[in-house]
């Protein structure tokens, strides 16, 4: 008797929306999926009752994730046709870190009326970089004590992670900080939710907790940093830590009552988005780095020993596969530059030409960009819009444009800033190799995907193929995986992967006669990288601390008008 | 018995167009003008017969120039209602080197049918690029011998000057060459028209034809150039030279005629637009230096002793009044930078904006840029977009744009483009001071002067005063005061300048709390100035010469589609 096939949730939580999508377990199709966005997205002004928010500040409201489990998931499960008992499991993967506070029993803090008014009962986003002066301190002193687990994020750790957010708020609301019994990431907060179990997955304890080798700090690091901190990982984290692909547990009451699944269906350990991208597009090996591609771009790697890579994110044991171990590297602009350009600095006659042609202005600009050879617009540029995340590890840095003539037009620019993140992506393929973790091909997941343009200049400036993740949603699919793990239709990742993965091979390959081109273009870039990067010449810094200093009445040129034109004559 | 007031004729020849003033010699009052349009304009493509010119070729028509003393002379004198018998001289400036090949009695080779269709046979405009090859080696032999010359001219002659234009007609048309009895200034030839008499003003015979001491270069010298070049200074041009201010003979019967004035009317030597602008600031002495900026900016400026400033395009006894030194240098991109900004890089809103408003699109960025004090855009720019004329005097330098983020706007853009002009200025500045070259204090003129944003940033970027020439019109006033010295009105350019001068002193004065940033602001721009501009890194001539390779069908790749819309994914 020929058996009904089965299928697992995947449930991508992003930044601004909850993705759920139905996954046959046998081979990892899409049946249907739905989103749901969030009610009350990225909070970085002011709370729901109008609190105002600090500079740097990005918050989320909890229960914008619980919505997701209540409308994206029966939405997804009633669009597939499929029966919930056909549904055998549920994954999830989340932005990350992104923390809140919470009591005992899980609930979030700033569910409490006495807290609603406190920005430090509310979930911290991974996008929070309001904790730069505690990472900071976090660093120097890791330093200055020799702390071996610094050099497995590259020399550094970021304001954006677990415990520089967590000191922040100790320091700057203490009493929310004695009243939360737990600090946990959304992903496993969500967990907890679906089963009654609190869980830590391994892969953020990992690369965002400091996790190494199943061991947080010590101690005594901790009450260096400040004598009411000592006790944070007993009191507020807990050091039993989950497996990726292992069962955290069954599907509640409430949460079936919420999702019109099966009590009692599998949840497996939560992970991270892109992390759980590798399995996704069948890479669970070394050699291969998925590079997921958006406003932003993350890098995972798997490889087979352990190395300390300087600039990188970090190097997790068991990071991304149990066993392996799992690399992370980032560019933190991508998508999001050649957005700004497109939004801010094109002039109307493009608009016009996409409006006639019911195309993009992104196509318009690649239209006469993809009509040049490398080097024709004679420019290169400094892919730090926003800053440096991988391998100078610097948020200080800044974009840079050399070349400009008056010849120079939108598409020039949009090509050389499109290189210019590709130039920046070898750097950190590179850096891999030179330290120890090789890189035979790049496997291209996230939006960015679809560029065709792009994707030819990735090629030829990496000088490796490229393989593309076959489908629009890799991570509700590696979530799904993880549940088909947790459930146990597969004995681990692996197996999942090779029969639900999907990839495309070798979809893009090097141009021998670009690849010579980008070779001199790169040299070029590598200099002023340097130049500008490794303190040759720290102008970046010294002009964001100009563009920061306070306005001075004084400094303001009382006695110039703002509307005489400026006309240029002949 | 009340005299009748006296008046003289001003005559600036532009790029694109001729302007005649009538000018009251008692107070430099301008009663009236009128402008020509130049009917072929530049001529880049083709002759009138349609014969296709080369690249970096410009050229112009000699009958435009004689249309404006036909149309604009007498327009001007019937606007300003002053009787022909009232006007007692005429006067004329012009670009340079501006310069053409004619006939032992000054008839145009052009202007003969057998060889109009010759391209070498026409006006070579100032900015006719096409003979560079020939400067090249006029440098190059220059360094080998050690012409003393050569300092003279911040090291470097130009392939704009007169012997490089001369040298390649030699070379590409001996036929031109061999026929051409004369080769001359478009400003002397006009004159030669009005009067009869060919003379060479001692401005354009030493800013662009490498007079120094009243001696050109010596034989042997043009010999080794050409076995054909020995004698063109003796053949082509002459050895006489007429000082600025001197009568170079009276109007003619013909050019009675075709302007209207009467014939025996005083015509002055001829002279540049830029430093005939200087006495019409009333600048006739050392320590202010005469920014005309336009499109680019020109700098001139008189001392009192004799010095080698490196970089700077020319020093020439008696170049801007007789009896004392003037000096040249100049900015090679200003406004035309401004404009590529607003034509290119600017985004529909600020279209809207201007439109909404009823201003220009300038405008509208400048209302935004004038909100910002110092250094807020976090900014650097190099304003390279057309190379640097001086102190670097080298054409294959670019634009560079430091500092860039996601907040980064056009406003910002176009106040960092302004102040990165500004810098270049400083530059030249600080490089004539530390030659031995005082400069208390800027007198601005050209069609910039108008910004009063820009003039403040320039202030206060050179810590300096800026006194700003009071009329539109600067040249034409400056040629009508050489023609009141010639009429003998005056006795001299100095005096004629204390009585006809239009300037206003200390328009704008530094703000010192805006100096202290813009001093910071400085030292990075000198850093980068050094570091891109002296050889630390040449990656901007590596760039162009990237730009300028053929295009190798190889090198298109030829699986990439132009109409894949490039989006980005959240």
């Amino acid at each position: 008797m020929a058996q009904l096939p089965l299928y697992t949730i995947g449930i991508d939580y992003g930044t601004e929306s909850g993705r759920a999508a139905v996954i046959r377990t046998s081979d990892g199709l899409a049946l249907a999926e739905a989103v749901t966005p969030y009610a009350h997205g990225v909070m970085d002004r002011h709370l729901p009752d109008g609190t105002l928010l600090g500079r740097e500040w990005a918050l989320q409201h909890p229960q914008d994730y619980l919505d997701v489990l209540q409308q994206a998931v029966p939405a997804a499960v009633a669009a597939s046709g499929v029966s919930p008992d056909q549904i055998v499991g549920i994954g999830i993967d989340f932005t990350a870190c992104t923390v809140l506070p919470t009591r005992h029993d899980g609930t979030p803090l700033c569910f409490l009326p006495e807290y609603e008014n406190r920005p430090h009962a509310w979930v911290k986003l991974w996008k929070h970089h309001a904790a730069q002066p505690q990472a900071d301190r976090i660093n120097a002193l890791a330093e200055q004590r020799n702390e071996p687990w610094l050099a497995r994020y590259g020399g550094k750790i970021s304001s954006e992670w677990l415990f520089a957010k967590a000191l922040q708020v100790l320091e700057e609301d203490p009493e929310v900080y004695a009243h939360a019994a737990r600090f946990i990431e959304a992903a496993d907060w969500v967990v907890w939710q679906l089963t009654g179990v609190e869980t830590r997955n391994a892969c953020t304890a990992g690369y965002k907790a400091m996790v190494q080798g199943g061991e947080y700090p010590p101690t005594d690091y901790f009450a260096a940093l400040h004598p009411a901190f000592a006790g944070v990982v007993d009191e507020k984290l807990g050091r039993e830590l989950s497996p990726l692909g292992a069962l955290a547990g069954r599907l509640n009451e409430q949460a079936a009552q919420w999702t019109g699944l099966l009590a009692g269906t599998a949840v497996a350990v939560a992970n991270v988005d892109a992390h759980v991208t590798a399995p996704a597009a069948g890479v669970t090996g070394p050699g291969q780095l998925v590079a997921i591609m958006g406003t932003s771009t993350c890098h995972v790697l798997i490889g087979e020993t352990l190395a300390e890579v300087p600039g990188m994110c970090g190097v997790v044991d068991g990071g991304i596969v149990p066993g392996q171990y799992g690399y992370e590297a980032g560019q933190s602009g991508v998508g999001d530059i050649f957005a700004w350009l497109v939004k801010h600095l094109v002039a109307p006659e493009y608009h016009q030409r996409a409006r006639e042609a019911g195309i993009s202005l992104h196509a318009v600009l690649e239209q006469d960009a993809a009509q040049q050879r490398p080097g024709e617009h004679g420019l290169i540029a400094l892919d730090w819009w926003n800053g440096n995340r991988s391998v100078l590890v610097d948020a200080n840095l800044s974009g840079v444009v050399v070349g400009l003539t008056l010849a120079t037009r939108a598409p020039d620019l949009y090509r050389a800033l499109i290189e210019a993140t590709a130039y920046g992506t070898r750097v950190i393929v590179e850096n891999f190799e030179a330290n120890g973790v090789p890189v035979r091909e790049l496997v291209i997941a996230g939006g960015l995907k679809k560029n065709r343009m792009l994707m030819q200049i990735y090629a030829d400036v990496t000088n490796r193929p490229l393989s593309v993740l076959d489908v629009e949603q890799g991570p509700a699919l590696g979530s799904a995986m993880h549940a088909a793990v947790a459930a146990g239709i597969y004995p681990g990742i692996q197996a999942a992967a090779e029969a639900m993965g999907q990839v495309q091979r070798g979809v893009y390959t090097p141009n021998p006669a670009n690849v010579a081109v980008y070779d001199q273009l790169y040299a070029e870039y590598l200099t002023l990288h340097d130049y500008f990067g490794r303190g040759l010449n720290d102008v970046m810094k010294r002009l964001k601390r100009l563009a920061a200093a306070g306005v001075s009445p004084a400094a303001v040129p009382t006695d110039v008008p703002t509307a005489a034109p400026l006309e240029v004559a002949q």
